[in-house]
C-alpha cells in the first residue's frame, strides 16, 4: 500500500531531510527507523523537499509502501510513537501506487523568518534570523517582485546534477510583522539547492539600504553564481506546503 | 552603582532563575558568572521574579551593584558578550540606590501558552503545552474571572515561608488563538510557588468539560492545597513584565 504523510519537523538536530552515508541524523534516517520497528522490515520513504540541515518543516510530505491492516490514524498514531519529539506525522492517509511526493508536486511554499532588534531574543533564536538594524520592508519587496516568474536563478542557488537552473517562482512575498518581525514568503515549482537563504540573504541587503532593487534585479539577470554573498542562516526557514494541485 | 537590566532567557536548560546549592545550571548563576568576568570580582543579582525550572521570560527584571566607567549600553553589550545565547539582556539603565526588584514591583505578568490538535506540534514543543481534545475558551475565561481581586490562593499554590497565600489578581483572561492556540494572561501583586500552573491546568480541566466554573470557584474558596490535580508544565509559561508603577 502506498501510504503519503505530512512531516512536521524541528531542524535544529539533524543534517537535513536526506539520509546520508555516514552517521549523520537525518530526517529520512528517523523516520525509516520508526517505519521499520512499526513495519518489523526496511521501508525507504521518499519526500517532497531535501531541507538543508538546521532547516525546519511544518508541511514537509513524504511516501512508502507499507503493510498495513489497520487505519491511517492508527499509523500516524504509532509513527508518532515512535519518532523523536522534534518530528512528527500530522497525517497519514493512503495514495495512488505512484505517487512522488517529488515529481508530482506542482509547487512548494517555504516561508523565511527574520527579526531585528538591539538585542538577540532567546525566545526566537531557533525559529528566526536576527538581523542587525533596521529593514525596509517596502525596499524588500520591491526587489523581491522581480523574482516572480520563470527564470534562470543560477546566480541564487545550484540545481541538482544533470539538470538546468530555470525555475518558475508563483509569489514572493516579504511582509513586515509587529515587535520588528519579517517574514518572507515563496512558492516556486521547484528550487535551487540553497536558493531560498540566498534570496533572502540578498533580499535582506535591499532592506537595509546596501543594495537597490535595480541591482538586486541585475543579480537575477546575470545567471552566474557568486554574486551573492550573504547567504541567510538555516534556522529561520521553514518548508510549509506542498502542493499536488487537488 | 544600582543597575537595573530586563533579561530574556528560554529556560529550557535551567534549573529556575535562583542559584541552588548544588550545581544545577540557574539563570542567576549564569548572569552573575557574567557579571563577575565583566566586573573582575564578585556579582549578586536579585531578580523580580523566581521563575520555576524550564520556564521561560521576556521581562524579567534583576538589579545589582557594580563600578562601571562606561555606557549603560556598553554593560548590556557586555552583558549579552558574556552570557549564552539562551539568556540576554535586553536594556541596562542606572537605578536608585536602594532598587530592588522584587520588593519595589507592583505586579507581574505571566503569560501561558497551549495549543490543541490531534498531532504535537515539533515547531513550538518548548513555548506552549500539548493539550488533547478540544479546549472551551469561554468555559475557561468564565472560570477564570473568580480569580481577579484578593484572595487566599492556598489551593493554587505554597507561599515562601513565613509568609501568607493572599494575592491580588488584577487581569486573568483566556484568549483563543488561530490554529487551536489558547493563551493565558495573568497580572497579580505577586504569586505564590507553582501559582500560574496550577490556575492553567485547572483552568484547562474546565475548557475540556471537566469541571464547571462553579466548581473552579470552590476549589478557590476552599483554601486547601491538594484539591488541584494538574500543573501544566513548566515550557507554556513566560514572565513577560513587572511593573514598578512608573
Amino acid at each position: 500500500m502506498r501510504v503519503r504523510v505530512t512531516l512536521a519537523y524541528d531542524g535544529l538536530r539533524y543534517s537535513g531531510f536526506q539520509r546520508q552515508a555516514n552517521t549523520a541524523l537525518t530526517i529520512q534516517g528517523e523516520v525509516e527507523a520508526a517505519l521499520e520497528r512499526i513495519a518489523g522490515q526496511p521501508v525507504g520513504i521518499v519526500g517532497a523537499g531535501r531541507t538543508d540541515a538546521g532547516v525546519h518543516a511544518s508541511g514537509q510530505v513524504i511516501a512508502f509502501d507499507i503493510a498495513w491492516r489497520h487505519s491511517m490514524q492508527a499509523l500516524r498514531d504509532a509513527l508518532n510513537a515512535n519518532l523523536p519529539e522534534d518530528i512528527a506525522a500530522l497525517d497519514a492517509a493512503e495514495a495512488p501506487a505512484g505517487f512522488h511526493p517529488r515529481y508530482d508536486a506542482r509547487s512548494r511554499t517555504y516561508v523565511y523568518r527574520m527579526y531585528t532588534a538591539p538585542v538577540r531574543n532567546p525566545l526566537i533564536r531557533q525559529r528566526a534570523w536576527h538581523v542587525a538594524g533596521e529593514l525596509d520592508a517596502e525596499a524588500a519587496q520591491a526587489a523581491a517582485a522581480s523574482l516572480v516568474g520563470e527564470h534562470d536563478f543560477t546566480s541564487f542557488g545550484t540545481p541538482p546534477q544533470g539538470e538546468n537552473a530555470v525555475r518558475t517562482v508563483y509569489e514572493a512575498r516579504w511582509q513586515a510583522g509587529p515587535d520588528g518581525e519579517h517574514a518572507f514568503t515563496i512558492t516556486a515549482n521547484a528550487f535551487l539547492f540553497h536558493m531560498v537563504r540566498s534570496i533572502v540573504g540578498t533580499l535582506a541587503q535591499v532592506g537595509q539600504g546596501r543594495m537597490t532593487a535595480a541591482e538586486f534585479h541585475a543579480i537575477l539577470a546575470a545567471c552566474e553564481r557568486g554574486l551573492t554573498t550573504v547567504l541567510a542562516p538555516p534556522q529561520g526557514l521553514t518548508l510549509v506546503a506542498v502542493d499536488y494541485g487537488e
